[in-house]
């Protein structure tokens, strides 16, 4: 006799034949019945509708400025603009111990819980007395993003030329104009510099892009899992999220603020998204082979046939993940902050060709005549040497980051990431040492949670912050 | 004076402002102007329709077989099928020198040019006189796999029973039912015993599976960029690629063989696998942060705003790599042999839990008694030796290729690759020389095509086969 399956096997079943009813499929009707709720919702203008639909300032501080923010790509500047932020710890009257915090793409200015909003916060155990961002010394402030829909103006604000949103009006942003936007914040906070700006993913975008806007109002400069200069991989895979969330015939060409939203391109934008956040090796260990369980009402004999619909575990997670977040977030702000990441290039060439007014690149500069010094041998762990020959697109680099020179850096980098990989870490640490800031902190962590990694291991991310901070 | 931007910058460009005028989405647009034009050949009856709806046997032979199939996940058998196949070379009269070539998810028996179809195959450059797979030794045959829509039964197939297509009433298949209809086709042509099953990608698991299924049929194996199991990761990318196409309204539950078919799906769909096809390093020499060209009309003081849609290079790829499958592969189809790969698992309590009756698997394998051989420590790069405590799967993995201990087998795997990691090359390795098979040829490759690299390295690919094969 047979013994029994053992982990990871399907259970011993009794074959069916097939055929022999309609096939169904929750996943796909999931869209659907989805679609029905949402369109009683709005028809009974009292139902539930998404949260950035439902701005709540009591939970949050919201800066309101009536001057107007110059924009990268455009001519035209945003005539009026609100920055959405919370603080945690106490302002010194020196004003001299603010921390600037940048987010990822989707989260909130809520990093971490308050009194006005007691629920967790995104890194909440890195935030408070003692903890990394150790509020005992330090005065946090974190923002949504512009081009956010958490309080601050994105594609989903009042545009107020025309008094409805902006949807895709709203203009192409850059990683530069979120900042410059923070830092009007901090204008108005009376905050003339910061001890450090701190960011993760895009957060690290933004981190590096404030020193080179700022480099005398920025302390020190911390950026985990980010990059200078975003890759054809990771411009390909914020590719594909908005493709199927524009494919999304409520996606209207982004018109869609008095409807019901592209939940379902969202729901898809986000499955693919979480893909690239969390790393193969992690998912053997989780969800390995297995399935889902059997529904519940279903007789012990009954057998199993394999669905096309979520089947193995992974695909139930990432179902879940899909589900939890499509009405979540507003699929404009998806759509016009991911392209800001792709444009992202802090090369000396690409900064040249944007001009921006805060970054001034003289002539000398414009020459690759500049003796860059060789990146320090030390620069990262002995089995990946930099490079004795660099690139050119390292060179460029090391040329756009030379306002960064005297800046300490603290680079952070997880070997499992596949969205911004190490070897993108690595890029950040070479150019800036070969700029000739000889502050640089560099760090790599094993572990298995990819890019995730900076919202979750508190031990190493949390005290190489904190040491370097201090 | 600034100096003009040199490489991968954008253009210096005067300026827009925003919101001047209506927004407007070409790559939006592209779906509807495809639906239209889709819509109208339908209705005219005469129109273009996608390949796979025309059937062309005069470029390919058909094996037709009224003998019932069984099927893995069903009781009830395909009453019948048909295998399109393609051979080249000369059948010895002794009938001993077929290879029998396997196919990855969506290719047809086309593998190379034949004088009825002169057209280029997917592996032109690896079959022929003198090539890797070499015609004046071998007879090479080539098969669309069964679940396609390259003249083999699939969903697309008319439903005997129904006289209409099959379409999601089709059979769940598994990589087990793909090669036991190869062999069915085998038995017609005579074949009692392959020289050699080659296959890469899906077409190594069916390589495998041939193997296991008939070991003492199978010559020799060649498992290239394959898997004996297929990992969350992995499945996980194609489900994304389903649930796109299963979104997409034309999909209707799998019927829509007299519609329009799912062809946004299906885009979306081929731009997520592309992305798992190749490689990051690739791209970044190929495309680097270049921006498509200008349109031909635009004056050439135009200046130019970031796109929403396509703007770089990569992102034009993606888009045409999309624009040139969605009609060429039947949606269903993908969608089951996707299936069929995910479900894909060597290990020993799985293959125990499909109870495949051409699979003897006696107690005594049954038990975890199995005295293994340590894994060779030459099973790979000294870097990368054989886990000498090796994990359950590992072993289970052993136990299940117990079949295959005495079949020469090459297998060959690509660093870069993404989508069949170096590691689950490894795992076939060493499960094979834990089983006891001391004649399994192992080569990693560098480079930087990822998955793709068995359809373009003929040098190092090619010349890997030929030497395991002569």
């Amino acid at each position: 006799m047979l013994a029994l399956p053992r982990r990871f096997a399907p259970r011993l079943r009794a074959l069916r034949p097939y055929s022999s009813s309609t096939p169904r499929f929750p996943c796909v009707e999931a869209h659907a019945t989805r679609e029905s709720r949402l369109a009683s919702s709005f028809s009974s203008s009292s139902g539930p509708e998404p949260p950035y639909a439902r701005p709540n300032p009591t939970s949050y501080n919201v800066f309101r400025s009536k001057k107007p923010l110059p924009l990268t790509y455009h001519s035209s500047s945003l005539p009026t603009f609100d920055v959405a932020y919370e603080t945690w710890g106490t302002l010194s009257p020196a004003r001299d111990n603010v921390i600037l915090l940048h987010t990822g793409l989707s989260a909130s200015s809520h990093a971490a819980s308050t009194s006005s909003n007691p629920t967790e916060g995104w890194w909440e155990k890195f935030i408070g007395p003692g903890k990394p961002l150790d509020t005992n010394n330090f005065f946090v402030v974190c923002t949504n993003v512009l081009g956010g829909c958490y309080g601050s103006t994105g594609p989903s604000a009042i545009d107020p030329e025309t008094g409805v949103p902006y949807a895709t009006h709203f203009p192409i942003l850059s990683i530069f104009d979120m900042v410059r936007a923070q830092f009007r914040l901090l204008d108005d906070l009376g905050v003339d510099k910061l001890y450090a700006s701190v960011g993760s993913s895009m957060g690290a975008m933004q981190s590096l892009a404030a020193g080179l806007l700022h480099p005398e109002r920025v302390g020190k400069i911390v950026s985990i899992s980010g990059t200078a200069r975003s890759t054809p991989s990771s411009i390909a895979m914020r590719y594909a999220q908005r493709s199927v969330l524009m494919a999304d015939p409520n996606w209207n060409n982004g018109f869609y603020y008095d409807a019901v939203p592209p939940h379902t391109g969202m729901k898809l934008a986000r499955q693919i998204a979480t893909i690239t956040y969390r790393s193969g090796p992690e998912w053997d260990a989780r969800f390995g082979r297995q399935m889902r369980p059997p529904p519940p009402d279903t007789p012990v004999a009954e057998p199993r046939v394999p669905a096309l619909c979520p089947d193995f575990l992974i695909e139930t997670y990432l179902d879940h993940q899909g589900e939890q977040f499509c009405l979540k977030y507003d699929a404009n702000s998806l759509i016009y902050i991911s392209k800001a990441m792709d444009l992202f290039d802090l090369t000396f060439p690409a900064l040249q060709a944007l001009r921006l007014p805060e970054i001034p690149l003289s002539e000398s500069q414009s020459t690759s005549t500049i003796d860059f010094a060789p990146p320090h041998s030390t620069s990262h762990s002995k089995s990946h040497p930099p490079p004795t020959n660099p690139p050119p697109h390292l060179s460029d680099l090391a040329q756009g980051l030379t306002l960064l020179a005297n800046t300490p850096t603290l680079v952070l980098g997880v070997q499992s990431d596949i969205l911004f990989t190490i070897e993108q870490q690595r890029e950040v640490v070479d150019a800036l040492r070969m700029a000739g800031n000889d502050r640089v902190v560099y760090y790599e962590l094993g572990g298995v949670w990819g890019h995730d990694t900076f919202l979750l291991d508190v031990l190493n991310v949390g005290g190489a912050i904190r040491g370097f901070l201090s």
